[in-house]
C-alpha cells in the first residue's frame, strides 16, 4: 500500500517519456525540505538533502543518485530500480550514468509558462551545467514541460481516490452546515463555522485560507474579490459558497447556492438563472471526452449562457484539480490572450476538471455553481453530486 | 501586531543592502502557493499569483509590482511603500521602476551553495532577462546570497520570541514525558508518546517527522542513522533524544540524555562522558561572541573533547536554527572540505545556534547533548536550559 501513488506516477512518467519520445528526464534537486520541485511529491514523496539526480529513461529505467545519508530511505521506498549513494560528490556518477544511457535529449524542469514544470532553481541549473561541462549532455538539456503537464494531468487510481474523498468531505460539510444557516449570520460567522467543520474532519484548505470558503451573502457582492465580510444573510436573499478542502494532498473545489426562503418563494428570475447555469454544466459534461480541446468544451457552456440572454461569464469554464485546486495544464477556457495556449490543449482520460460558471441576475446578484468531474475513456463522471436546485432554507 | 515579523525583516533587508553596498534587491516570483522562494515568508508572509516583483533599494524604498488581484492583499500588509498593480503585463512597470532607480547592481535570488538564497527558478530567470533585454539592467543581475544569508541569520525580536517559545514547548514535553519513561518501552512507543504530546501542544516537526524525535535506546545504536525502532529501553542503559518542534514557523533543536537507574548507579564511564560533553558546550558558550569565526568556536569544544581522551565528534558543533532546524549560513564547524566556506563565516549578534556534540563510551554507547543559544552583543544567552546531569529514571 505504501507509496502506491508515487509508484503509479513513476510508471506513468516512463510511459509518457516513450509517448513524447524524450530519451531521459532528470529531476535535479537538493535540500528539498526547504525548496521542493513540485514534481517531487509525485515521484518521490520524501525529501533529499544533498545534490540529487532522479533519472528516468524512455526504456523504463529509474535511477536515483543521492547522498549516502539519503540512500537507505530512498531504497526503502522501492520506487527506483537503482539507488546509487555518493559521499564525495555527485558529479562523476551523474556523468557516467549519462554516458551509459547516452540520451539524445535530457528533459529538465523549467518552463516559462507553467510553474508546476519550473522546479529547477537557477543555482542548481548552473551547478548542473558545470557538472556536465565537456560532455555532450550539457547541450542536450530541454524543457520537460510536456512530460510534467501530462504527468500532473492524468490522475492515477490513487490520486482519483483522494480527490473523491476530498469531494465527499466537502459535500458532507455542506450538508452538516445547511441546517445551521439562517438569516442574520455574517459571512465571517459562516466562514468560522466551516473552519470548525474542516478541523473536525481533519482536512486542510484547497486554496488560500482567507478565501476558503468564499462566502457571498446577498445581491451586492462580486464573487471572488474579497474574503468573508460582516455582510449578513437575509430572508429572500441568495447565499453563495466557493469551497474546497485538501485531503491527503489532493483538492476539491465546489460552488453551491442557497436561498433563504421556501421553494415556492424563489423568484422567477433566480429560477431562470439557476436552470441556465445548471444546464450549461450538464451540456458541457455531456460533450467532454478525451481528444476534444479545452476551448471546445468552454464554448458549449458559453453558447448556452448567451442563448439564454445572459452576458457570458468572464472566466474559464473549468480548470484541472489535483494537488492544487488550480492544477495547471489544459484549461477549459475561451481563446482569450490571457489564457495563452492552455485552452488549445487536448482533454485526456484521467483529467479532473471543474465545470463552473455564473450568470448575473438583475435583482439578486450573481448565481454561480461549480462541479468536479473525472474524464473517462468514453466521456466523464461527476465526482461531485451536481446541484439540481437551490437549497432552500425557509 | 500583525506582520510585525515581516516588517522587521523588510527593514533589516534595507539595512543590509546599505551595509553590503548593494543598490537594489529584486525578489521575482509567481504562483508562490505552488513554489515559494524561501525569502518570501520573511518579507511578505503571503502568496503572489501573477509574475511579481518585490523591489528593495539601498535608499530604503520598498515597491511591490503585483497582479491586480493581489494588490489589495499586499497593500493591506503595509510592508511595501508602494504597491503597483498591473493587469496586462509586468514588464513595462518593472522596466520603468528600474529606470527610475538606476541601480548599479540588482541582487536576485540564486546561489550555488545556499538553497535558502536560491529561490529563483530557471524559467522565471529567463522571463526576467527577456523582460529586461535592451536595458542595462539585464547585465547587472548579481547573486543576493550575501544579503539573504545575513537576513536569515540575524533573528529579529519577533523571530527570537518564536524560537524561545518553541524551545519552551520542547522542554515542557521532555518534562511531561519523563515520568512516563520506564524500562521495556520500545523506541517506537516512546516516539508515539512524544507525537501525542506535540499534537496536544499544537506544534509541528522541526525536521522530517520520521526522525523526530530521534529516540536511541541502549548502547548499540549510532545516533541519527535511523528512525525509532522496536529496540527497547532497559535498566542500566542510557536513552537519547534529538527533538525539535516548530512553533509559528520557527524551530527548536535539543538533545537530552536519560539513564534508567538511580543517580548512584550511573557508571563512572558515563559520568565522565557526560561531564566532557557538558563542559565542551559550556566552554564554547563562554567563547562565542559577535566577530569570532565559526570554526574557532568549534575548535574550543573539539579540543576539550580530545583533551579528555575521546575521539572527536564527526560533525559540526553547531548550526543555525530558525525557520528550519538547519537554517544555513555560518556554521560552527571544523574546516573540513564538506563544509565548504560555511565555518569561515563570522558569528553575528542575533544568530541562533545549536551547540551539540557526542562522545563515545566503551560500554554504554554514545553520549550526546544539544542546547540552543542566542548570540548577543557581548556573548551569548542560552535559550534552552542546559542539561547539567543525566535525568535518572530509577
Amino acid at each position: 500500500m505504501a507509496h502506491n501513488l508515487e509508484r503509479e506516477k513513476c510508471e506513468q512518467a516512463t510511459q509518457i517519456l516513450a509517448e513524447i519520445d524524450m530519451d531521459a528526464w532528470l529531476v535535479w534537486v537538493r535540500e528539498t525540505s526547504q525548496m521542493a520541485d513540485p514534481v517531487l511529491e509525485l515521484i518521490l514523496g520524501g525529501d533529499l538533502v544533498w545534490q540529487s539526480a532522479l533519472l528516468f529513461t524512455k526504456g523504463g529505467e529509474r535511477t536515483a543518485i543521492v547522498g549516502n545519508f539519503d540512500a537507505d530511505g530512498i531504497e526503502a521506498k522501492g520506487l527506483y530500480h537503482r539507488v546509487i549513494p555518493y559521499t564525495e560528490g555527485v558529479k562523476d556518477t551523474l556523468r557516467s550514468e549519462l554516458e551509459r544511457i547516452k540520451p539524445g535529449q535530457v528533459g529538465i524542469n523549467f518552463s516559462l509558462s507553467d510553474v508546476a514544470a519550473d522546479g529547477l532553481s537557477l543555482g542548481m541549473y548552473r551547478i548542473l551545467t558545470e557538472h556536465l561541462s565537456g560532455t555532450p549532455y550539457a547541450n542536450r538539456l530541454v524543457s520537460a514541460e510536456a512530460l510534467i503537464q501530462r504527468l500532473r494531468g492524468r490522475k492515477t487510481p490513487s490520486e482519483v481516490a483522494r480527490i473523491r474523498k476530498a469531494v465527499e468531505i466537502t459535500e458532507n460539510i455542506f450538508r452538516e452546515m445547511s441546517p445551521r444557516l439562517r438569516p442574520g449570520l455574517s459571512e465571517a460567522q459562516i466562514y468560522g463555522m466551516f473552519h470548525e467543520a474542516m478541523d473536525r474532519h481533519g482536512v486542510g484548505n484547497a486554496w488560500d485560507e482567507d478565501h476558503n470558503p468564499a462566502v457571498d451573502a446577498g445581491p451586492n457582492k462580486v464573487f471572488g474579490h474579497s474574503g468573508p465580510t460582516e455582510n449578513e444573510t437575509k430572508a429572500g436573499h441568495l447565499l453563495h459558497f466557493d469551497f474546497g478542502v485538501k485531503y491527503e494532498g489532493y483538492c476539491s473545489d465546489i460552488q453551491r447556492m442557497f436561498f433563504f426562503g421556501k421553494p415556492a418563494e424563489v423568484p422567477e428570475e433566480v429560477l431562470h438563472a439557476f436552470e441556465t447555469v445548471h444546464d450549461a454544466i450538464q451540456k458541457a459534461s455531456e460533450f467532454i471526452r478525451p481528444g476534444v480541446l479545452g476551448h471546445e468544451v468552454d464554448a458549449i457552456a458559453r453558447d448556452h449562457v448567451k442563448s439564454r440572454g445572459y452576458e457570458e461569464y468572464k472566466h474559464a469554464l473549468g480548470h484541472q484539480v489535483g494537488r492544487l485546486a488550480h492544477d495547471g495544464g489544459t484549461l477549459l477556457g475561451p481563446l482569450w490572450d490571457r489564457y495563452g495556449d492552455t485552452p488549445r490543449g487536448e482533454v485526456e482520460a484521467g483529467n479532473v476538471f471543474t465545470l463552473e460558471l455564473y450568470v448575473t441576475t438583475k435583482e439578486y446578484g450573481q448565481l454561480s455553481l461549480e462541479e468536479d468531474i473525472l474524464v473517462t475513456k468514453g466521456g466523464c463522471e461527476f465526482l461531485s453530486h451536481p446541484q439540481r436546485e437551490l437549497i432552500c432554507l425557509g
